[in-house]
């Protein structure tokens, strides 16, 4: 019996016909069975008369299923596979956890430290594979990437592969895929995947040159449908409606619920669905929003959306290290580290990206290739404090100096001061309760035990410079 | 005949009687005359059955007097003085210029460099007179200072002297006030006038242990025509109506306006009238306010600010240069900077202010002293580059890469990069003339010219560094 690992991906080929549209004549569906568990799928046509259906196993065990499709030749194919346990390093997908918080569905805690390539999949190889070489030696965990090519500043190159059959020049026909499109970003989620990195893979986005942005709500259904048919059952994809939805005018808010809702009941695996901003924020309370998607660099403000929409907050666009014209690409490294402090101590999660004035054009941000900057060692000295720490850390209140903190059950704490460069800070911990406290330089990315044992109302001597954090744990 | 110069002070003492409470029995005015011009004063009882009426002459020749009041040996009195040429420094009160900018009386352009010594008048003679001799050798041309003494961490000292007749223990006789306490602030005021310091006087504040900020409204608005009786003729004085007016919820908001209302027509001078807030903004677009006086460290509103009010915009508090535990007072010296060339660079006047630990609670905020901090030395610098430019700068569009910028007749510009390190900005200049740039290093105190001549849209190198300021001139 085939084998699949728990939260691999299961494939069934079936031959059919190429005649007509497949694309679109095509019907084909299965129900998978796990003890009286059954979950649908939709299968997708991936070319030269080959039909695929995936899925994507959650339980060890023996799995039944059976097709079904308004063509014989597809329909009523039955059979079995063997889900064996995960192999190391595959956790499951990620999900949301106790409202603010995102998880593995093994239970490994997964705390997003994100980074952005919108385009890395759309370059030459030798470039994708140096994209792939720098993610595996850096902190990011995930990852903000297009399905679409992007034409914008610094992206002009055309992609390697386009998702349409047709030409810029004579028209694409929307209705028909070029398979050769999805297998090559499947690659490449498939490389993150085993680099343990999330594809927040996005969906739709205004930076648009070919007409994939205006391709009218029946074409953008139809592409969402393949997508999820294809993409939903590797564990590492999260589903991102839209980079900068708030600039494409042409879809209307009604449009985007309907694109949330269609996914939503399309994938089986209920891969986690949010939306990115430019200004306007979505409404992030909406039910089929899993997490917040934010650009915003005021990261005092994440105490603010986690109250009001009660979901983990990921703002992934505070803007990037870098040094290029633009206002929103040339903040220095120093900046970047802060605002990503800022909003972890505050309980959120922040992404990075960077931007800086290269000779041919590869800039991070876009094209992926190598990293410049400062800031990703210290997000790696980061993530080492938040794995070594309690997980699901919350907003904490230790004293009306501390503008920044979280903590768990009274016996830890991170505190962040961010530009405050006070050479002491007066906290009020709990009562009846002995702490220990290390202060942390966050840019030198030393941690230094403050002398004595601490309670109450207390007085912590600081060094007197920005960028400090205090973490404090009961004895 | 008694000669005075041009907007000092011509001084009248009356000899009447002690009897009843003359600070509330005795009514005393006086009309002046310039020519076919009257001005109207009210006069105050200074003690030992002194009585005095202040005027201060705007123009030069013969003014005459007649007193008026419901005591007859202070009725009727009559004189001549001769108002002569101001001397040097002397350029008369300060007054809102073309909606946005100020100047004084003279024409002689006034920029606010304000800083802050709430409580500096209610110290030691010593440390009063550190205070000035700091002030002397600082680039600061106006501070704000509070009437009342002020209680507060790091204020716990009691005053010098006392506004009222009473005691702090038996409670105070708010109808009686100590001339002492007045004639110290008075000679306080004219220290600085000699030093071209404008005194940015708050008459209310929240911060109080004697019971001023509660006195009725009755005893405020006494209070008020008293202090403008007596201080109306000093050319420096502005009036603050408070310190963060709304922390002081016993005055409702239409008690604030009837002390504008009374203040605007009691002054025969006409100074400057604002109000300065620590959440709320009071309406600045109310009628008798002259300018904004704002709390807030997000300097990038200031354009909006200027737009929505239509008059100058001081934000003469956006957190202080120092290090103590309290989130307002621990700001390094590069971000007290940034904010001010933020601010000033978006058309803006920004304040400055200290709070450095002390072993004798000596904070510059407060209680004056010395200045400790590394912002004052580049505020200097930063007003030395304002007063070599075009008066009157306004906010101006340069290019999208430019947040703040202002300029004058498109033929200078000055503009201000912040936490940006771009290598380049591109720019979009006005077509059809030329222009040389100085890049201006705000933090190192340095000023480069660019290479070349630029013109209508240009790439401008820069050094790829935080705090970048770039000054733009037509050659």
């Amino acid at each position: 019996m085939q084998k699949t690992e728990q939260w691999g991906i299961f494939e069934l080929s079936l031959k059919g016909k190429e005649e007509g549209n497949p694309f679109v004549d095509v019907h084909l569906g299965a129900q998978f069975q796990f003890q009286n568990r059954k979950v649908k799928v939709e299968g997708f046509y991936d070319g030269d008369g080959i039909f695929r259906l995936r899925f994507m196993p959650d339980r060890v065990g023996v799995w039944s299923y059976t097709s079904q499709s308004n063509r014989k030749e597809l329909d009523g194919v039955t059979g079995q596979f063997e889900c064996v346990p995960a192999t190391e390093g595959n956790h499951g997908p990620v999900h949301v956890k106790d409202r603010l918080h995102f998880t593995y569905e093994d239970g490994t805690p997964f705390v997003p430290f994100g980074t952005t390539c919108y385009a890395w999949t759309h370059q030459e190889k030798e470039l994708e594979e140096q994209t792939l070489q720098t993610l595996a030696h850096s902190p990011f965990n995930k990852l903000r990437m297009c399905v679409f090519p992007k034409h914008y500043a610094y992206n002009q190159n055309e992609p390697l592969y386009n998702p349409f059959e047709g030409s810029l020049e004579e028209g694409w026909d929307f209705s028909r895929f070029q398979p050769k499109f999805f297998r090559h970003l499947e690659e490449r989620i498939i490389d993150l995947m085993k680099l343990g990195i999330e594809a927040d893979l996005i969906l739709f986005h205004p930076y648009d040159r070919w007409g994939y942005s205006s391709m009218g709500k029946e074409a953008n259904q139809r592409y969402l449908r393949y997508i999820v048919s294809r993409l939903a059952s590797f564990r590492n994809v999260w589903w991102s409606f839209a980079n900068e939805y708030d600039l494409m005018k042409q879809f209307p808010m009604s449009d985007w619920d309907d694109y949330f809702r269609l996914v939503q009941e399309k994938d089986p695996f209920q891969h986690l669905r949010s939306i990115h901003n430019c200004r306007l924020f979505y409404d992030y309370g909406k039910p089929w929003v899993t997490h917040c998607s934010i650009q915003s660099s005021d990261l005092t403000k994440v105490n603010e959306w986690l109250e009001t929409y009660q979901k983990p907050v990921i703002v992934d666009e505070c803007r990037y290290e870098g040094n290029i014209s633009r206002y929103w690409g040339n903040i220095a490294a120093c900046e970047m580290v802060y605002r990503i402090w800022e909003g972890t101590v505050r309980g959120g999660y922040v992404g990075h990206g960077e931007t800086f004035v290269d000779p041919k054009d590869i800039l991070w941000w876009a094209k992926g290739g190598t990293l410049h900057g400062q800031s990703p060692e210290r997000i790696s000295f980061l993530r080492g404090i938040m794995e070594e720490a309690p997980r699901d850390l919350e907003p904490v209140w230790i004293g009306k100096d501390t503008r920044a903190a979280i903590g768990k059950e009274n016996r830890y704490f991170l505190a962040y001061y961010g530009i405050s460069q006070s050479v002491y800070k007066d906290l009020c911990l709990p009562e009846g309760r002995k702490y220990k406290m290390d202060v942390i330089d966050t840019w030198d990315m030393t941690i230094s035990p403050a002398l004595g044992i601490f309670e109450g109302n207390c007085r912590v001597p600081l060094p007197g410079k920005q960028y400090i954090a205090l973490r404090i744990r009961e004895v």
